[in-house]
């Protein structure tokens, strides 16, 4: 066999693998968002990775732009999911009996999408959507945003603003204006407003969007409302009255601002921005992005909003809704920069060095006590020299090792070395469960 | 739009949508397995579901058998993981100089495998794994039990029975007798001996693998050994003793057992079984099974062994481990059959019910509170008629419904009304976490 040719172990381009000290932290930010979810009610689900292309992309449905695997077999066209939002969307319509309305789920899974792998995006990525379906209900748009309140909060974020906007508002502005059909160029051009200023931004509403100098005026006017979310609410108000629409959106976000400012979000954490144009194919009312303080230019890392019709390719049943995904990856990347990940590849926190060859059950015994105290400990398989299983620890991130030869054994003690600071004690057995919880505790 | 041809909504055939009250459950096996995992400091890993085809498969290796799903995109041949094992092979081959031996991981998710539907099969399943590689010390093998205990207790199993063998103990049989060349004819005649009888194994014993009348006489004997572990070992010591290999099996049990019998696996839990004949062309020591007490013919519900040597097809390192995987959907089919699974369809034990129109922002601050006291909450969305919001309480499965109407508002107090067993009490908001945290104790 010696002479075999090896395959090169690799991954393909654009997919990789997790190493325990990236998957450590991935495992737990899940799960911390998992807890908030459910927290608030949303239920899991799961469905498959691959479904009918047909199912995936709609008839005739343009794939170019999500780089969707796609692939025949047997008669049928597959393909792998590249949102969890198309299959949520197939989901309800098929299951609407079962479920019922309205319909609060989360769904924590991977997808896949062919793109460029230059912008340091990957091909495999982990989606953690949660949707509040079939209810117009503003009660919903508030705890939207107070899911991801709680959820920035739960992960050790202070510093981090919650954006707030309703599309109604600008809409019933620009229907105020007579500019409604010029919506699309109208919102493209604020959005540049940070870069390049009042008057190239007035050059392009006129240019793009055909607007007079007084409708370029009362949109500047608009964009520049600053305060906190009440005051800017009042300041819009009159400017929006004479549209059933605008008025509709101030009225909204009159409700939702209520409701997170009860559930507890403070003022350093909401701005309301009439101008986010986020999704604007898509959403239709309450838009919600979410900024880090220390770290703003990463972009968003928590967004979302409502939605009038969630199933209408495969349903009659007309399903409105709210929602909003966790940026998983980008936020680890955040918290990598920002230092809040410790470098560990283990996530157990005690080690047990197995130096007496012929004491093997014993180890065994004394592992199975720790482990049934709460506390996660590894036990070294073989009986190698001291140093090298204390290397060992040190390199996977162990907190402390618990060494037991002979002498211990026979006296019922045991040495205690908090591997980082090299630091020492002897203490009996019998103490060593209530000393390392001691030492332990966060 | 009202004429738009609509798509159906289905999934593909063999795969399935999991909705909450199967999500539920299955979530809360997975993170049971995860925290016994992690208590004996596995780490984890992922990997991703899309590899070379090369990769997985080998050079020319045969995909029939797992019914792999494949397909080619641009240059490259790719396809979907099919287990957990061959994606770890390639890991550790790729990783090993940043990981270290020994290494531990677990690795939970989903496979693919295009495989005959018929027999109640999915074409996507999830593999919970844990291995320990790069040692061949007995500690880890006896290690893989106590997970297995644990893990069994955790879910609450008390009647389970680990099957531990050690292929070598039935190898250094037949290496005395001089069968050693026929140890496959000779174990799948042994398998049948619960469904044939003596008479007919005997037959087949000589018939197919050609085995003398004294030769049947030593295996039928060897095989009708009963006994607890230690018993057994003692009696198989003198037949395999003229073999090394078959001495060398005996010695290793008797540390498995010892750990085993040190971690706490009461005798109830164990069962040494010499002709297990699981894993014949994979595992080279160590073997295990895990049957329930009260449904033992679903078959293995967490297996695994130890094999010799398990990247050779990526690197020229040998990297001895063992390992075991949970059966996943096995185990939940069984706890579903044995009622050990309670139908709801939320994770929320408390409803709090929406109608008072204008106290919206009571409502949310109210739930914000009874979530921050560790009480999963779901704040109904909309005002509708109390009887209706209830009946959808009831459907879901919440446990309470807190119920809070202008009256309440204004005097400081709420109805506690259990949906199970429509009790109704009332008492102050004040006192309302206390007294939820006491009726939602487990």
């Amino acid at each position: 066999m010696a002479s075999k040719h090896l395959i090169q172990p690799r991954t393909l381009k654009g997919f990789k693998d997790y190493l325990p000290a990236a998957m450590i932290p991935r495992e737990w930010l899940i799960e911390t968002a998992r807890g908030v979810y459910r927290s608030f009610g949303f239920s899991p689900i799961d469905t498959p990775a691959l479904e009918y292309a047909e199912i995936l992309l709609g008839k005739g449905g343009d794939e170019s732009d999500r780089q969707v695997y796609r692939f025949v077999r047997g008669q049928r066209e597959i393909a792998l999911r590249f949102d969890l939002t198309v299959p949520l969307a197939r989901f309800i319509a098929q299951h609407e009996h079962t479920l019922g309305l309205p319909f609060k789920r989360y769904h924590i899974g991977p997808v896949w999408r062919g793109e460029n792998t230059q912008r340091g995006r990957y091909r495999e990525f982990t989606q953690c959507d949660f949707d509040t379906l079939g209810t117009d209900g503003m009660l919903a748009d508030a705890e939207t945003g107070l899911v991801i309140h709680e959820l920035f909060r739960a992960i050790g974020f202070e510093r981090f603003t919650i954006r707030l906007n309703n599309r109604k508002v600008l809409s019933g502005l620009l229907e105020t204006l007579d500019l409604k059909q010029q919506a699309v160029p109208v919102l493209r051009a604020l959005d540049k407003l940070g870069k390049l200023g009042k008057e190239r931004v007035t050059e392009e509403l006129v240019s793009a969007a055909g607007a007079s100098p007084a409708q370029c005026r009362a949109i500047l006017e608009f964009s520049a409302i600053q305060g906190g979310p009440r005051e800017i609410l009042d300041a819009v108000e009159p400017r929006v009255s004479g549209s059933p629409l605008g008025a509709e959106g101030v009225a909204q976000l009159r409700e939702v601002v209520a409701g997170l400012e009860a559930g507890g979000v403070g003022q350093d954490n909401l701005q309301l921005d009439l101008s986010i144009a986020r999704g604007l194919d898509y959403y239709t009312g309450t838009v919600y992005e979410t900024f880090l303080g220390d770290l703003p230019d990463i972009g968003s890392v928590c967004s979302g909003g409502r939605y009038d019709d969630l199933a209408s390719t495969y349903t009659k049943s007309h399903i409105p809704g709210i929602g909003a995904s966790l940026g998983l990856d980008r936020l680890l990347a955040a918290m990598e920069e920002l230092s809040m990940i410790e470098p560990v590849a283990t996530p157990a926190p005690v080690f047990l060095p197995f130096f007496c060859a012929d004491r093997g059950p014993d180890y065994c015994r004394l592992a199975m006590s720790l482990r049934r105290a709460g506390l996660a400990t590894e036990l070294y398989p073989n009986p190698r020299k001291l140093g090298e299983q204390l290397r060992y620890a040190g390199r996977r991130g162990f907190k402390v090792a618990v060494i037991i030869g002979e002498q211990e054994w026979a006296d019922g003690t045991c040495q205690l070395k908090q591997l980082e600071s090299k630091e020492e004690e002897r203490l009996p057995v019998s103490d060593l469960v209530s000393r390392l919880l001691e030492l332990l505790a966060p």
